[in-house]
């Protein structure tokens, strides 16, 4: 194995042929209807979510190269909830996954270490993180250091999908540099460190980076030409292949867009709501995979 | 109970007589030596956290209002140790404690929903939890609302106490305005939802000021007059209670300190060295809770 994340991440996608990310945003309330009961018990639910992970995961795990449970599901059930995220991520490893734990943890000093201990270093943990860099390089730092020591990825949050992101990260300098093209330098910058480059030419520091801005995106690849994009927003949230493949290099590489429940609740959405919910979730991921794959590399 | 947070929190403060927090930020390696050993394993070391967090709180609650157990460490030990979280927050609150839980979460949509679930609502969570505001309103609002329904607090990142927070946070648009200072402006204008607002005048969305930049303290209570102010960077920090005090109104109310490991760690350093752990604890939080209180009250 590759000890350095980004090349990792680039092997993955060319064995699977597009660069796509599954999310795995288990809500017990859109689980499929025979995996759902209105009377479980919190215990009952989450054994329900750890047969929809084990099944989503088999699907895809043929289909994509990376998958990116998201914690915030699994902590609404506390204790348990967060020992089936570590075991979600050591079967979607097992499977020959590429794992992305999307946590967007955001601290500093021991308190960040502990966050990058309990997140990211050693092996049964996510292949990287996301993590959010409003306190500064002492936030980002000691997930780092882990990603240098142990072959792994952080994806800083630079630029998010969501509807009010604007709000505040569009507040500009009097140069007309708005702030998260600020958080892109610093990226850019802490991402330059030896122990983080590829032999690929990207580091394993990387980027959140919305397609829902495209034009945004173009400007962020000048700014960011050695970071990895992790691209949010394709499907539930509006954007289209076209407006995702604004976020990859001229030649096609060095970014992954993610997905999720446009593909793993497909059965709840036309045009696959007729197939059963498992038929359903591979149709859409092929789909989806097929779609960024063309739209990216032509 | 009074049911708004913010009213709950001033009452708990007059009745403990000093505006402080105590952080409960467990280290196995930084534990009393009669509580540690070099060959551990994880369930012993959690078992010994647990014992420390358990006569920490038992110590403090007889001297000051309000606790902030910090999730970081407690997920070093992946599920066991956020049942620990749990437990050691019920056990705050069954002490008359109030509980902010440090976790700095931040995502949007239906996340930040499920972080609001698994980390506010309801009786068995913390009264406030700390959240990241890079998203924009779309991050805070689902904290929001659970606070306005289940009578708990959130308290926004805005101007934090590290070192490198200048990098981002004082990042200036043309007029000389700062991004935290926008950040300030959303959060008092979030804040003045009438579901949050209590009777004394404050918010029950409050902000997290630093206390080592005391004039910026003293500007963002300008902009944010019904804001709770928690305030880290006491003590280990390097910040004292004279900095400390500018986050405060006229009236000496509408903040409280944080100390973390000055107080639990006390034991490490002089002039409480040469006392048993324990008390060198209890010492450290009564000096603390002195110190700050002349500064704020005369």
């Amino acid at each position: 194995m590759n000890d350095n994340f980004a090349d990792r991440l680039l092997e993955a996608i060319e064995e699977k042929g597009s660069p796509v990310c599954v999310g795995i945003d288990p809500s017990y309330e859109r689980l499929p209807d025979d995996l759902r009961s209105d009377s479980a018990s919190p215990d009952q639910q989450l054994s329900a979510i750890r047969q929809f992970c084990q099944t989503v995961l088999e699907i895809v795990a043929g289909i994509v190269p990376v998958v990116k449970p998201q914690s915030a599901y699994f902590e609404v059930y506390r204790g348990k909830g967060v020992s089936l995220y570590y075991e979600t991520v050591r079967l979607a490893k097992d499977m020959g996954l590429v794992v992305i734990g999307d946590t967007k943890r955001g601290d500093i000093g021991s308190t960040a270490e502990a966050y990058a201990k309990a997140h990211l270093a050693g092996p049964d943990t996510p292949d990287a993180l996301t993590v959010n860099g409003y306190l500064g390089t002492d936030g980002i730092d000691p997930f780092c250091e882990v990603a240098a020591r142990d072959g792994k990825g952080v994806f800083v949050l630079v630029r998010t999908s969501n509807q009010s992101a604007s709000q505040t990260q569009d507040f500009s300098d009097a140069a007309g540099q708005k702030f998260y093209q600020h958080i892109a330098r610093q990226t850019a910058s802490l991402g330059d460190n030896e122990g983080l480059l590829g032999q690929r030419g990207f580091s394993s520091l990387g980027a959140v980076v919305g397609a829902t801005y495209p034009q945004e995106a173009a400007e962020l690849r000048e700014i960011m030409p050695r970071q990895l994009f992790l691209v949010p927003g394709y499907g539930a949230q509006g954007a289209g292949a076209e407006d995702c493949a604004a976020a990859f290099d001229s030649n096609g590489a060095g970014a992954i867009v993610n997905a999720s429940r446009s593909v793993i609740y497909a059965y709840q959405r036309e045009p696959y709501g007729r197939l059963g919910w498992e038929e359903a979730i591979e149709a859409s991921a092929r789909d989806f995979a097929d779609d960024i794959q063309k739209a990216v590399l032509g």
